[in-house]
């Protein structure tokens, strides 16, 4: 019998073979001999770990969200007390940007799941909107934090519409329509449209 | 031999039994088998119009670019000389958003395609990426007059801004995450931010 910590390399080893394959080649390439030839394995030993496909394929989209969140809560700490609302979203929202490799992947793969959701193949929705509800909530703090004390502000709204048009941005550079720079900038343009251009508006109020 | 009517009320017949196989499960579903099925034909009779899946697939998404490029350009048409920059650009962008059955089944399928062409299953993402381009273009041009004469302004970035937001809101709404009237509501937010909330703005100059 494998040790604990065996388990969890060898279900990692799987997961992200299964990540591979469906950059690859879409949901319509993962199968138990596709993923277990994408990792060195056998169609047994994947058997002993995940009874069916559907139970791979939930495990990948968690360890995908598990990695996002970890990822973005590192940036969120590291960002420290005197970053200004402005600088807080643009690190945040870089973060879910697939300007690397593994972004890449993670973005991928949850476009990927997402329109399985949304086509009825058996995937919830529900978690995946966890995420960018959460975002909403975080961005709106924040946007509140930097709009204080105009009245005439809508944080709420405000957070939702830099959700969508980064979700938006994240799927048009995988289609090629924006590059890692020109998205970069539009992030920038985006805060500008939202929080103003003047400095004095990002300043936020004290703690 | 039947007429020329009877092929392309045949072809149609079968990319709109395509569309609806994506609609209730994704690429995986579509086979000749379930397309058959679905348009109540004998795969026999698919294969007279269509030699193969990725051939039918390809008449699918053209179908559906041609269907909401039409759409597009009858309300552009109908908008009449003396709407105003935002009312153009509102309009348009409403008739882009999943609001009724047929928008809704519209977006999932390019969606699909989207995510298809991203993964590599053979379906190249340069006629995807042609229909967000003329978007933007069409926004600039009604940008420019909206802004005229502000020289601060810079319509093509805010161009591509509002396609990624009404990209990334489509999405949102096909996976639940906005609702129509938020969506709606999401949109005239988005050009209060570009266009600003300033009546003055919003008059074209004289033509």
């Amino acid at each position: 019998m494998p040790r604990l910590v065996d388990h969890q390399v060898r279900r990692r080893q799987i997961t992200s073979a299964v990540r591979r394959v469906i950059v690859e080649g879409g949901l319509e390439a993962v199968t138990f001999q596709s993923v277990a030839a994408e990792a060195g394995i056998s169609v047994r030993l994947i058997q002993y770990y995940f009874g069916t496909k559907r139970e791979f394929l939930l495990a990948t989209h968690r360890s995908v969200m598990e990695d996002a969140g970890a990822r973005f809560m590192k940036r969120w700490a590291a960002l420290g007390d005197d970053a200004t609302p402005r600088e807080a979203i643009s690190a945040l929202l870089n973060e879910l940007l697939p300007l690397d490799d593994p972004r890449r992947e993670e973005a991928i793969v949850l476009g990927v799941f997402n329109m399985a959701a949304i086509t009825g193949q058996g995937i919830t929705s529900e978690e995946t909107l966890a995420a960018p509800r959460a975002l909403v909530s975080i961005l709106a703090d924040q946007l509140r934090r930097a709009q204080y004390p105009e009245a005439s502000a809508d944080p709420d709204l405000d957070a939702e519409l830099v959700t969508v048009a980064v979700g938006g941005l994240a799927q048009g550079m995988l289609a090629g329509f924006a590059t890692a720079q020109s998205a970069v900038d539009l992030v920038d343009h985006l805060l500008d449209r939202v929080l103003g251009t003047n400095d004095d508006h990002r300043k936020p109020p004290l703690r």
